[in-house]
């Protein structure tokens, strides 16, 4: 399931053959790198391709962070050369769109910080729950001065209306359970000792369903619900236009000088850190 | 207002000639036959043809029931041989969606179950209040292998969003008064006690309006909220697609055995009990 | 920034050459005629041609109301006279849509009654937050035998449903934080003592962002979010055969029989007032 020369990033455990679980593991700090992405792709394909499967779980291995922010140390060209995919969406956002369509429920378990990337995969979900008391959902990037890549403009919105889309998308700030329960980021808040509980007994009752009604059913709220492609493609292509521009270059620079990047207080309160970086930054 | 030979299974009680109140009468479970689609159907042309009438409040006359899932024992083609409706829809779907365009305000006060049809009713009209305590609201056909016909995938997305639309349909679970108001399933929930009297007074408020008005405004949001016909077009025949499969009729069959169809604790907790079918089921 | 014989009805205060204020101040009851249009469509004018600004503030200093219905002591040919604005709407629609267009953040800081315009122009900012104890949100239109004009049937059910939306219109009804909040009629409603502080805040936080950034992601939510400009016309011609009826003139006659358009009980509490009105009003 994963490069055979690198420890992977993501293990996917098979709870049954309807009900498979997908842990998200690159510590310290779960970013996202190419290598994730790789890995992602082979298992979206996997999920396509399998026949029994109905129900994924998204969750983390990694204290304090389901999925954080790309991978700043990697090279931009690892991900950027990887084929278009299937929908002829580059490789980021054609796992997201492909997970949003394929003929299975997939669950996002929310605990600790999910920036950037891990916003984007949970919005991509069917459903998703959280830590109420460990949880930081964020989209952070104008606040380094980027454009998110993966469909959050597109997905926010449709999820939870124009005004508090634009909120979470401008103020780029951290978002705790309460609130993301509130604004209907998530579908739920759940209380951190009853979460895992909570989220293993939706997903076996949900495998205990027969896979045609569900996957029917999905295709019929996705005409209901889902943005089209070219929506997702302007997004990325804006992400890719903002890394190259001095604005987020410096902004970036001077978020590294206060400790980005790093296990601490920078990764730990973000939202207040990007406030920090002013005009100049 | 109904068939001459049978008791009406809904009454139409005209508070004044603005204000109709159209009960559910159908006990002990309220499931919703052929002769009710019957009554309904007629219920709504008369609604068209009045120039009068500006409110409909929907309600239940059945302990324990708003309205129910279809009935089981009932002749599938006396539903299905009923001629389309003027929006070349099937007869179900299309009193649903006259329903939504009517020039009035339809308002369903929600106490009891509201299983399948219930759901689908409440969706369809123009706001919804429910008991607080004694609101069960649940889409619970993909629980059976079915999908269900009365257009929640385009609905329900669309009023609360699409990762909570998927969890009420995919989940196929009960939703009680509180879940309901914060998911946005119903406009709000109200103390049991309360109930009647809030909307009494805010269907003879809007009565006292100009039905020009009401009609106009109402013309507007539907332009900006309505699914096309041709998006409920396609869940009913998803729905009537999956009613012959052996997976549809056999959880159906194992659900019977349980105590399905009868009063008791398979109709009082059917989320539960849907739960417990099994693969096999 | 204003007409050179009258006082300012709007005045804008630079806190930053990024974050402007704009503070709407028309005692006693914030009633909005034409020269309030005028201004503020100077205003908008100036926005668009800044490049300097990313973040408004609009707030009222005007005690108990925020922006209040139209002033029906000015003539409306004063208003219809004005020539269509650059999107080829009517004065109103055309500055609340170039309001949502513009690559700036506009946040609307609610405290007293945000009744017709008041509300249409909360809804066409890109946030807003309220006081918790201090706010009356309002579409009393459909209560005085109108349609209303600025937008709110195109904008209230991408918000919050269609079915709160159309409770919203069509009870005319006012409503509080409270529920404000719980409906999606705003982001949030605060304490009335940390209303000013937080918004402050947010907004020279963003002021801090990168404006490229920002109007990127804005014109990305926008896409999936903002209605046609066909809808807001059409909402507007309905308003304006509205109040040529009998059914409007009547009822709004009545309504100042009961103290309407001056500083007291009918402007206090005017969703109650509507409601009083009868058939024949």
């Amino acid at each position: 399931m994963h490069a055979k020369t690198e420890k992977a990033q993501i293990r996917v455990t098979r709870s049954s053959s309807a009900y498979w679980r997908v842990m998200f593991d690159n510590p310290p700090l779960n970013v996202m790198g190419p290598q994730f992405v790789r890995e992602m792709r082979e298992i979206i394909a996997a999920v396509e391709a399998d026949e029994e499967v109905k129900v994924l779980v998204f969750e983390s291995a990694v204290d304090g962070f389901f999925l954080n922010h790309s991978d700043f140390y990697a090279d931009m060209k690892d991900l950027t050369s990887m084929p278009q995919g299937p929908t002829g969406l580059e490789a980021w956002p054609d796992i997201l769109v492909r997970l949003t369509r394929a003929p299975v429920v997939s669950i996002a378990l929310i605990r600790g910080r999910a920036t950037g990337n891990g916003s984007e995969i949970a919005l991509a979900c069917d459903m998703s729950f959280a830590s109420r008391e460990k949880t930081l959902l964020s989209q952070w990037e104008v606040g380094v001065g980027l454009v998110a890549g993966g469909g959050p403009m597109a997905r926010l919105p449709r999820q939870m209306g124009r005004q508090r889309a634009l909120e979470v998308l401008l103020s780029s700030n951290d978002i705790g359970g309460d609130l993301a329960e509130a604004y209907g980021y998530v579908n739920r808040s759940l209380p951190d000792g009853e979460l895992d509980g909570f989220v293993d007994a939706l997903a076996k009752r949900i495998a205990s369903f027969d896979k045609w009604a569900i996957a029917n059913t999905k295709r019929l709220v996705s005409a209901a619900s889902l943005p089209q492609d070219v929506e997702i493609a302007a997004g990325w292509d804006a992400c890719m236009a903002s890394i190259a521009r001095p604005a987020a270059q410096g902004k970036i620079k001077a978020l590294f000088e206060l400790g980005f990047h790093k296990p601490g207080d920078a990764e730990d309160r973000l939202g207040f850190y990007v406030g920090q970086l002013g005009q100049a930054g």
